[in-house]
């Protein structure tokens, strides 16, 4: 694509998201439900293009889990399209009073959520998030830009054909929902450059690269994760029960994804106690398990992690193990290593459960609760697009309610500042 | 400064954060007021070093209204002074809970404000931007690295560090508020850069110069306003005397502030009878006017007003003035040229206010009120750092409750994930 053609695409979204900021809930839920409709009448023609690019893939060499984002199959098309009637059951985001109030000079003040404006969204091998993205950036007013990865290129694309025919179908502009149609890398830094000035938002959903990428280039805002290095924290006070269905549950559940726990931590107190049933769980699940000192003074065949250990991400069956000193020497070791996304303390100590709470400073913290409910469907958000642990706009789960901003109405009946 | 040091600062910065994010209401508050206290008894130390750089600004030839941005008296002190004593009677924005909800697998989750974490605030020729912006921020639980104009580094350094001295008296870390001691504009962009990702978020306040650089070269998230470039719109509905009253103290009350109107827009229907008192009153004040075909026809001593007056932040007595089609021809013209800053329909017709409130796409819109309003002291934010007139995270007025950010806190008894 040439330049000026980006130009036009910002151009389009931003025209696209004047009409969709004022469309109707009605509006923009009839919309949504059109377009699940739709979506399970073609569920024959999108799984005949997802097919052509799976086999592609396969042909390519790629590893079993990066077909396994790719593929689509009548279930997984079937969720996408439960996903765009749980987003259309949602309240409107839009037009909420936040808070209101009222000046010693009888000015009125109201602060209201508005649409964000023009949110673009890269991503890679998963096509749902095409429909996912598309669903709640519409539902909160906002016309969306998306960026699939080659890929998953045709899949998308047909999802997007789809949502545009259905919005066009209720009166709304169908060039609220976009999809960049070419493979071109290229696309990418035009996106992050922020389409001059058109782009008001850029989400990252996918791997590490893309994440390098999008950290060394965005000039648009954006919102995302970049790490997902969770910790669960055995207190001295832990029900033995619990400290080992969160640890399996938190590590094993899905190893592949963010919420995935990579480091476990436990109170020296307990530690001879608590180990060997939590280690039992885990070995008979097939986790590789790294310990530190105290940990294989204890158990030997645990192997020795290294200091990059607690710096590593695994995303895969292997778990870091360290003991610490109590909640404190926990807290420390969070405030060194972690990334500020999700941490769970197991423990039936109420004073310890709040202390950590208040100050393990993350995006999400649980008390004797699974790592891996850090997702928006568990948050009962409908859908999300991602969980961001920045600090600024929204942080954990990205859903309707976090892809709104908001202006302040303010009533008069003449004032003039002295 | 080496680069080390620039990464002391943004570790020692983040250090302190740590321990003001759990400081509590009364610590900070109690050295909010001892500041307070300090400065109105060092007042005649702080106006002898203020004297000596107003002295060699006026040396080097500043403008006046460069001197007097910088110039400070006993008053401004102890405006200063009440800043500090108004921030610190507000409440705590720390640990509110936004939302609570549960689900139906019993998990219990609360959204709870936190501190954002460390603040660079990079402004000019205003030494009350270092008490006023590290009020702001204490009081919300972060740390403040200020980085004040070299034209007034003396005044602001002699603020920052009876401001450190108040913050050890109650045992906070003294480093909660740092004050970048160099001249060196490398700073800035040590600053821009992120000190090393120590810095969360990065507030410009100042000019146009240093405004454009920090949209070039950020890499941390900003929040600030870019443009001011503020409408009034009489509507065919205008009260007269509103109409007259509104638009020359949108004009004509400061005309250096970015909540000064720029334009003014008058709804054709009505343009014959408004224009001739609008514009006496202008006059009277010594504002020239730039107006289109229709407003020279009516007025020829109105110069003609170019496609680059539409465009243009005067900052001056200066008003371009247009002929419109009704509030949608003001809404249209305002999302042509607007800035997204600050905007007042003057109307007596309900449905015409509520369509221009509703459509206008500002961080804020007024009825039948004055632009001059857009400050967080009149909004009752007792002390702000600026206006942003970006969509994310804080839009309007910056103060204390715009300094925080929020994490989900989930409480269980054991779930885990299916």
């Amino acid at each position: 694509m040439a330049d000026a053609d980006y130009d036009a695409l910002g151009r389009k979204a931003r025209e696209a998201a004047r009409a969709t900021a004022r469309a109707t809930a009605t509006q923009k839920d009839a919309a949504l439900r059109a377009a699940a409709r739709a979506l399970r009448a073609a569920t024959p023609e999108i799984l005949k293009v997802n097919a052509r690019e799976v086999e592609a893939a396969q042909a390519a060499g790629e590893a079993p889990a990066f077909l396994d984002r790719l593929r689509l199959d009548a279930l997984r098309v079937e969720t996408m399209a439960r996903a765009l009637e749980d987003v259309a059951a949602l309240p409107d985001p839009v037009g909420e009073v936040l808070s209101r109030w009222t000046r010693p000079n009888g000015l009125a003040f109201e602060r209201v959520t508005v649409p964000i404006g023009v949110i673009a969204v890269i991503y890679e091998s998963r096509p749902n998030v095409t429909v996912d993205a598309a669903a709640i950036a519409v539902k909160a007013g906002n016309a969306v830009i998306l960026r699939g990865g080659a890929e998953c290129f045709e899949t998308s694309q047909a999802l997007a054909r789809l949502l545009r025919r259905a919005l066009a179908g209720v009166g709304l502009p169908e060039d609220a929902v976009q999809f960049v149609e070419t493979a071109d890398r290229a696309a990418v830094g035009a996106i992050l450059g922020g389409l001059g000035g058109a782009v008001d938002l850029v989400i990252p959903r996918g791997g590490r690269s893309l994440v390098a990428r999008v950290r060394a280039e965005a000039r648009a805002p954006t919102l995302g994760h970049y790490d997902g290095l969770c910790h669960v924290y055995l207190d001295q006070g832990a029900d033995l029960q619990k400290a080992v269905a969160v640890t399996l549950n938190s590590k094993m559940r899905r190893t592949g994804v963010c919420g995935a726990a990579e480091t476990l931590l436990i109170d020296r107190a307990r530690l001879s106690e608590l180990w060997p049933p939590v280690a039992a769980a885990l070995r008979a699940a097939g986790c590789e398990l790294r310990g530190d000192a105290a940990v294989r003074a204890l158990d030997p065949a645990v192997s020795s992690a290294s200091e990059e250990d607690w710096h590593t991400e695994y995303l895969a069956p292997v778990l870091s193990v360290a003991a610490v000193d109590g909640v404190g020497g926990a807290i420390a070791h969070i405030a060194r290593y972690g990334a500020g996304h999700t941490e769970s303390i197991v423990t039936e100590n109420a004073a310890a459960a709040r202390r950590f709470l208040d100050e393990v400073d993350s995006a999400i913290v649980l008390h004797n609760a699974s790592t891996q409910f850090a997702d928006g469907g568990e948050f009962g958000f409908g859908a999300e697009i991602g969980i961001a642990t920045g600090r600024l706009h929204a942080r954990g789960p990205v859903g309707v309610r976090e892809l709104v901003s908001y202006k302040t109405v303010v009533r008069g009946n003449g004032q003039i500042r002295p």
